[in-house]
């Protein structure tokens, strides 16, 4: 992909290239109304106050609704649908462009810069969604094997269900949170020795904490209830992705899961990045994801091969004592199913979505120990530890512990297509005086 | 409990006597906004035309929240927290109450009742919350038992984890729908020969296709994220309660549970009842739940023995040929863990809730089959037909069957506190083209 030349100054290496155009929702000291925005190098394009100064006056289709922009979530602006978001998206690449065709709009227009072009450093990024409902799947199959393997051995590894449809729950809407939010170390009952015969729990703060690398896609379209979004019209209703940490209370979870699935052990929170990079700029890092050698149902079944996104994720661990390691490298094309088989799934019995509903795709991992997504998997369940860049040791999350996801896609150093960051950092537990 | 009598003519028998004063949120053919009423004998109270003509004018201290009667759900009512709550609804009774100290507000008032006095035929009532989350939990010990019998004999009917932890998991909120919502029957994966050594599955309408008769608790409070709501004050969080059928299709939920739990199976509808009887009219028919043989952890503890309610639920079903029979009696008390219970857990993790928030108590099942709550338990998982009036036969739900939930605290026909009907009727799979 030739890469696009902008006027304004984009530092090379910067995840939001021209290529990019990534929304988010912004507020800044001097202005606390949360409102829509896009990031572009640098700076976040304040897009209320682009709107209120004749930034559209090029883009006579968004004008009717330019209201979108000033809304404190990306709902309203999603729900225009994707002909629109690539329409916005392509009228700010021009705008920006070196050679733009509107140069008046912002190019030449210093007012307008000085009001609407905010240092990314000046603004508090927020939740890009208000998220109806948050369904987290499990379509990483190297991390699903490895976990079967772990918990059952390596002849039952994978279910018999798993490559027949994307395995997924419901999780907690209400606990997803924005990037630099911090997490509590949450308390519940475990078990101290699992394998004894009596199984009496214990009250205590989570011995596994653990994370869980992912992607976020967010929803656009909606359907009424009791019809299903088919296959082929899946991708119409997703509007982008984002980093996504599936917070995990390991131990928590092993003695909760029967027969349910994860409660507790999930609900405490999930980080995700704060800037959702559209499906239309995803659109040229399509690649094939991992072979599923089981015949799936027609109503699963893509035309195209390339479903999933050549993305290079890593995450990196930085201890209170401030050393930082990247424990994990790992492209995100290790999916066995897509967001829009994800979606198509979880539609057809007829549930209804709503545009801002999130749909995590399981932990990404690779074939190697450095491309795992999780601890669960680095430290074969505590019982390797992983050595840290200092020398320290871990097999689950410390107290102080900073974990920061990256994403990018393209080599193009003037044309990343990238995600930021998504980071949290692990509180203490709270003492209870009441448990 | 002494009954209240009202000016009003309220039929005996209603289950909305002045002993009870459920809230809702209606809409009218002349006026098809969306507010908040209370029921009260046949007849709905508009609450937003009470309110706009001084009706309040006797309780100051809701005069200066009468906005939320205005909004089309309940969530800005019960977010004023119980107190508040309590109130209104004592004067809301005093208002109707043949002795009233307020006579001229409405007993006198003949163009407010005109106005304001609706009768329950002619309003439509609405989901009375937004919300924001759905879980349901698994309370119901005599059902968690029976189905363990059913798929791991009596030997292991409950896991490990039950008598120690409300086990729950997080459903859909998108799919929760008011009584009177047609539920379509869902299409899905499922194995025709579960036994089969090769598991194949096979799309197909649901031929499984069940009820759970549960109650629903409506939150009203909210905590922080990381910061658990104690046990001793989940109470106070806790606006009302509605009646639940928890549609389920126990053939794509065989499939489809392992490991994350029930997902497709659960998500295409659950319906509830419109009318929300609130926490303080439920107070005096608190009575104890099952008992619990383990001892729980402090952070489960209660105070009081009695923590459920005393309600008699009964299930009846009308098939499309007309004959409707009772098929399931069965009293509240049936839950080993109560709604506070519930909230403490799912909060201990710190996992944040909001007003709106709904919890389901699990399948409310007796001792015996004409107890049972599902039909999963009343025809032994499709082996034992169950007979119905009309000689017609039923393993699980066919289509154009109507499900109708009663529930009702008390036996004095004059002061009744019920929930009115949580119906549902069963419309056909759809053939769908592209499956
Ligand atoms: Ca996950
Ligand atoms: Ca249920
Ligand atoms: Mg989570
Ligand atoms: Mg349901
Ligand atoms: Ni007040």
């Amino acid at each position: 992909m030739a890469s696009l030349r902008s006027w304004l100054s984009i530092p090379r290496g910067s995840h939001f290239s021209l290529a990019n155009i990534p929304f988010g929702v912004i507020s800044t000291a001097s202005s606390s109304t949360p409102r829509v925005a896009v990031a572009i190098g640098d700076h976040a394009l304040d897009l209320e106050a682009f709107a209120a100064n004749n930034g559209f006056s090029g883009l006579s289709t968004i004008q009717p609704h330019q209201a979108v922009f000033s809304q404190p979530s990306l709902n309203a602006f999603a729900a225009l649908g994707r002909p629109i978001h690539s329409v916005v998206r392509k009228y700010i690449q021009t705008v920006f462009s070196v050679d733009t065709t509107y140069p008046d709009v912002l190019k030449n227009n210093s007012a307008l810069q000085k009001q609407a072009l905010i240092p990314l450093k000046e603004i508090k990024a927020h939740l890009p969604f208000k998220i109806g409902d948050y369904t987290d799947f499990f379509a990483g199959m190297n991390h699903a094997y490895n976990c079967g393997v772990i918990f059952r051995g390596p002849q039952n590894a994978l279910q018999p269900n798993y490559k027949h449809l994307p395995v997924g729950y419901h999780g907690r809407a209400s606990s997803v949170v924005p990037s630099g939010t911090p997490i509590r170390r949450p308390n519940g009952q475990l078990l101290l020795d699992p394998t004894a015969e009596k199984k009496v729990p214990t009250f205590s703060p989570c011995k596994k904490l653990d994370i869980e690398l992912e992607l976020g896609a967010f929803v656009c379209g909606s359907n009424k209830q009791g019809v299903p979004i088919p296959i082929e019209e899946a991708e119409h209703n997703l509007f982008g992705v984002v980093l996504m940490n599936d917070w995990s209370a390991r131990d928590i979870q092993a003695w909760e899961y029967v027969p349910l699935g994860p409660f507790n052990a999930k609900n405490f929170g999930t980080t995700i990045s704060t800037w959702v990079v559209l499906a239309d700029a995803l659109e040229p890092f399509k690649t094939k994801g991992l072979e599923n050698d089981s015949e799936v149902l027609p109503y699963l079944k893509e035309k195209d091969e390339k479903t999933v996104y050549d993305i290079n994720l890593e995450v990196d661990l930085k201890t209170s004592s401030g050393n930082t390691t990247t424990v994990s490298k790992v492209n995100a094309r290790n999916l066995l199913w897509s967001f829009p088989q994800m979606l198509a799934h979880h539609t057809i019995t007829g549930c209804p979505f709503q545009p801002g509903d999130l749909l995590g795709s399981g932990t990404i991992s690779g074939n190697s120990p450095a491309e795992y997504g999780s601890f669960l998997e680095q430290s074969n369940n505590g019982k390797d530890a992983v050595t840290l860049g200092g020398g320290e040791k871990r097999t689950f999350l410390e107290d102080g512990d900073e974990v920061t996801i990256r994403g990018v896609c393209g080599t193009d150093e003037e044309a990343l297509v990238g995600f930021g960051e998504c980071i949290g950092r692990i509180e203490p537990a709270l003492t209870l005086s009441f448990a």
